[in-house]
């Protein structure tokens, strides 16, 4: 590490802080494509104190705790950009379809069927665990119900994005897009305060919300200071009726309604221009790739190469476990990785240290939280994660972010935090049944398994 | 399950058998898109003695072991159609370099220092330690020293086709092709007999074999009866380089060599015209689809789904560590499958029972090998594992394929099994010293880091 530290005045008393953590590497995302060994993360009132040289941790601070991770790297927790959390109820439903059977002839017949409160709670327990268990501390939901949603992370002492959803179309959830812009308000104001729960205007998709809504949308972001979370371009045939039916591509169509900005987040991208591109930067539009579900449903290959050489902030995401089957954003990096230099032809495309940063601080730009999560940073809200690189898969190390991006694995992950409060510890869930929330999951795959077609 | 079975005499007495594994799902491969419930797997003698329905294995068989599986799904053990098991112990030494970078400044520096039988020996217990832990039980391995290869897949009873490599260029283990078929020939004399080992001739690939010593392997595989496994057409540049030196593409070489029939095993195979495709069908040749050695190398992309459309047997390959990172045949299943898809345009492409028939029978089958392994068939060797699906990251399962190809991990595989013998149970290695393993590796590591540029 070349940062420079002042040395401890001596004399000076300790400072006694809730828990050092002493990992073998410490991998701070920021400053990029530094791995740091022989350094502790000092954590306090739920935020990173500090991150510092071993010897000086040792002198300037009196830990209650000390967890020691000898064959572990830390990093801040992973941020999955984009998915749909309850639908891990319906994960393996139904593959290998092409899109329209998949949808009209399983999905939405399910969720017509079973979707509600209970089943948005149940699921989001179980995308919860799996989550947790991944090394996931924040993720960006869209669905039905986030009130349940909300109310399940709050609980578990995760962080999640919630996706105020908007539709054209009646739900279980609201009758009509005003029903679903009313609803999604009254949960905003009710979860003020909420530790760990943010809300964002979650419009679906071009050709699922009119103008109408989203117009309205653009004035009450303005207002509230909300981000808005959309699927955006996410094949070919979406792009091409919608030109058929107005001439204008959804691009082109949500620039007019003065949506694209900082606070908007498109998801998938994979029909862009080169135009189109230039401009996502020059208004500083997010973009959630989520390169396993894009290739599972064969729906096109976003130009994450071309879009970071612009200057956007691409983050990840895993979409929902309905299309993908996971919710696991280890794969999510390895695959953007390994995607991105097969696309672009060059084996030199997106870096390991590159794809983890997509899948942390790009993740917490991407929402409007970089301030608050997505590197190990003094100051911030002490959510890390620690991933024992021990096992013969990731032996030898000669690079932590190589084996990290290439070689590690989802069940590598050891320890998890969330505001300086474990979630995850040797493996084990501390603020969540297991037990219980697979029970549930076995409840509804028994209810839908009845009704489905296949 | 439809297949009718006839009642058991009754009075009979029951006939001994060593094992009998009871999964919560049975899948045997062949017949495919199978899953079978409420069956078990009798074993004795080495091999699967039946595959019946759990009432009349209870009234048949009295077995001496009963393996309770109430989670799992039983599977036939994995096979790796292309790697090179002992460059784990360079697994991530370098990364995201254009690939004559990566060879030039890297590897092949690292390999002229470092590789002998030491290295060898070592490399493969590492690959073995994480191949068993994966649920692979058999591979198909090129590399220098295969006598080393050969001794620590015999020690730990894993099952092995050893390359007999052959290069016009000198290395430790050889110094001209005559030398090297030499050595193999010696070295294939020696394993005669040797249970579990098999040889195969390993021509490294066009650019760096001529003609004479191909002439002369097409003698010796016909002599002996053994097949020829070799990379072919990995990237654009390769073939374009050929047909500017030669005037020809190295496919239409191969073929005018006699070299391309039912024994010929083409690894990568990413640059193919039409009528290659038909020709690789008419000759029975086999391909070795290594998906995420293709990406990550940016080599391009193997039409999949057009080779198995024209009738090509096409296995999964790991390709080494060195370019992966890992030997995980779960992560190519699923890279296999979702590429397909993505590349195809259609998400009907490659469907999960056929990535996993890639990934067994296919393989086996490239291999010559499939009278002995790569289904769960009565009268085969005793190869199978066992993966756990009760993590949330696999619940609820609604069809079992899916949730192997598409959301279960190398984590997951809990039971090994070759030939009958245990190899894992509840992930815990039994014929191989994981801790030394390691400690090797880490030795070499030091040995390796210190010498290397990056």
């Amino acid at each position: 590490m070349a940062a420079f530290y002042p040395l401890p005045v001596p004399f000076t008393s300790m400072q006694t802080i809730e828990l050092l953590v002493v990992p073998r590497w410490l991998v701070p995302v920021e400053p990029a494509d530094q791995v740091y060994e022989d350094h502790a993360l000092a954590v306090d009132g739920g935020r990173i104190r500090d991150v510092l040289p071993l010897p000086f941790a040792k002198q300037l601070y009196a830990p209650r705790e000390v967890l020691e991770l000898p064959h572990h790297a830390l990093l801040p927790g992973l941020v999955n950009a984009h998915t749909h959390a309850a639908m891990t109820l319906l994960r393996g439903l139904a593959d290998d379809l092409p899109l329209m059977d998949w949808l009209q002839n399983h999905i939405w017949p399910a969720e017509a069927r079973h979707v509600g409160y209970a089943f948005c709670a149940d699921g989001v327990r179980l995308a919860a665990a799996e989550m947790i268990r991944g090394g996931t501390t924040c993720f960006n939901d869209m669905y039905f119900f986030p009130d349940a949603t909300a109310a399940v992370v709050a609980e578990i002492g995760l962080r999640a994005v919630l996706g105020l959803i908007v539709l054209d179309f009646p739900s279980a959830w609201a009758a009509n897009w005003q029903d679903y812009i009313h609803r999604g308000l009254e949960l905003h104001d009710r979860l003020k305060g909420t530790p760990g729960v943010r809300t964002i205007f979650a419009p679906h998709a071009p050709y699922s919300v009119g103008d109408a809504a989203l117009e309205r949308l653009r004035v009450l972001a303005d207002e509230l200071g909300l981000g808005i979370h959309m699927h955006v371009h996410e094949t070919a045939a979406e792009v091409a009726e919608a030109v058929k039916a107005s001439g204008k591509r959804p691009w082109q169509r949500l620039r007019e309604l003065e949506l694209l900005g900082e606070n908007f987040l498109a998801v998938h991208m994979t029909e862009l221009e080169a135009d189109e591109i230039a401009e996502a930067a020059r208004l500083g539009v997010s973009v959630a790739h989520c390169p396993e579900s894009n290739l599972k449903l064969a729906s096109g290959f976003c130009p994450v190469a071309r879009l970071r050489a612009a200057g956007v902030n691409v983050a990840l995401g895993s979409d929902g476990a309905a299309s993908n089957n996971d919710l696991d954003l280890w794969g999510e990096m390895r695959t953007a990785a390994l995607l991105a230099k097969g696309v672009s032809g060059s084996a030199a495309a997106l870096p390991a240290a590159e794809a983890l940063r997509m899948a942390t601080l790009a993740g917490a730009r991407a929402l409007g939280l970089e301030d608050e999560i997505g590197s190990l940073s003094p100051g911030k809200s002490a959510d890390f994660i620690a991933v024992d690189l021990s096992a013969p898969a990731t032996q030898p190390v000669y690079h932590v972010l190589s084996q990290l991006v290439y070689a590690a694995s989802r069940e590598q992950v050891s320890h998890v935090y969330v505001a300086g409060r474990a979630l995850m510890r040797e493996r084990r869930l501390l603020t969540l049944d297991e037990a219980e929330t697979l029970a549930r999951a076995a409840q509804w795959r028994a209810r839908i398994a009845t009704t489905d077609p296949s």
